[in-house]
């Protein structure tokens, strides 16, 4: 686990032919994302994968070693097409089988008779591995080293990251200062480049061209951990969008 | 490119800190998987990557190497945070400059002594790269290899590759077909697996869990590019159903 004060960072892996398909649109991934960046834990890539086992394997090794946290949703239902448990436990070179712990919690939730084979698979969890509770629907999510894999239906996801929450250690949060106006990118860019340069590498400046009402724009998305230098280097972008003659019609914090 | 009758794989690489700081959401994702699917192209990866030299560069030359088609949405604009085309030049071991062809372009569109330094480097264009037309706002992708670099706005995004699709060579079509119905996906998993089982490798089998009006539910998604086969599943599926005591509430092709 990471020290306090260090980058801390993680990677996203989204598991599911359906996604890459069109099919459905996933929705965790812009849910997680904002999660983290508040704990201080920055999501530096996201990688959607079909539900084969060989891309699932080599995915999770190289962005294991990568990065802080791995978080994966997808693939561990009751059906045949839900790998990603046994996957899991090959990219990490252990064992799986039904866990007594899951399969209790399984056997309460279920009438008699009805925790058929197929949902019982839901109790196969890679040796060594840590329960993660579903307080949604019961099949439990696990974490085994730094990789945390969740459920993909997003009600089922968010109570399991928030089962896990508390074992997630940031590293000092980035903080953002957002200034949009009606100024075309192509205008601003020198100041801004000019603005980022100054700061050395302490911040760090996107800018994101938008219409509304017919009228071209930017916004500027400033991020920072020094809310000083986040303050300062906000107030340089809008006395630079004064300079071109426009008044920022937006400036907020967060 | 490839061949008529084999498997057409893509790539998608949506490049931009935003979209992994929970910012923006992505919405270009969704609106290609379709448009390739359609087309017998086969996404079988996306990956959302931050804006950082070394990592366009890494896994550009990852995914090129092992996809028939990759895409890129994002970071081919003005600002200093647009570094996409550069990594795709440092990427293919090419040079990049300003293309004459696309400062034609941007000259022809912007009034006189607007076209600044920032929209110049728009122009920009690694070396031995086609230019891809830009109907919206001019400012061109390009391709290079089997690589399609284009804007990360949609309304860009979705014309650039309006421009290109004429390029793209597809497979064979994967057809799909959806059965519907409430029934838990644990006591029809394991009619599901006999389902694709008895059609060897020729049927894929998806199963999605929902919840409608407050009752739970299975999708059902088949895929094959045998018509024929494809509609006998989808009839072994419905049977299935009804052997549960379940009548499907939707049976769709496509």
């Amino acid at each position: 686990m990471p020290e306090p004060e260090k980058i801390v960072t993680a990677c996203m892996l989204v598991i599911g032919n359906e996604i890459l398909s069109g099919r459905t649109r996933d929705a965790n991934l812009a849910w997680i994302a904002p999660q983290l960046n508040d704990m201080g834990i920055r999501l530096m890539e996201a990688r959607f994968i079909p539900d084969i086992d060989e891309v699932i394997v080599a995915s999770v090794n190289e962005v294991r070693a990568r990065h802080d946290y791995v978080f994966t949703s997808g693939g561990i239902g009751p059906t045949h097409d839900d790998i990603t448990a046994d996957a899991i436990a090959r990219a990490f070179g252990v064992g799986i089988d039904v866990d007594p712990r899951a399969r209790a919690i399984l056997e309460a939730h279920y009438p008699p008779g009805e925790l058929t084979e197929a949902r019982l698979r839901m109790a196969r969890i890679p040796f060594g591995a840590e329960l993660i509770d579903n307080p949604v629907s019961r099949a439990p999510g696990f974490r085994i080293g730094n990789v945390f894999v969740m459920a993909g239906v997003p009600a089922i996801l968010q109570a399991m990251f928030g089962s896990v929450r508390h074992l997630l250690v940031g590293g000092p949060r980035l903080l953002s200062h957002t200034v949009s106006g009606h100024v075309a990118e192509g205008k601003i860019a020198d100041a801004l480049r000019a603005i980022q340069d100054r700061r050395g590498g302490r911040l760090e400046v996107g800018s994101y061209p938008f219409y509304r009402g017919g009228k071209p724009g930017t916004s500027i998305v400033l991020r920072a951990t020094d809310s000083v230098l986040l303050a300062e280097a906000a107030e340089d972008v809008v006395a630079a969008m004064r300079t071109l003659g426009v008044e920022p019609f937006e400036v907020k914090s967060g």
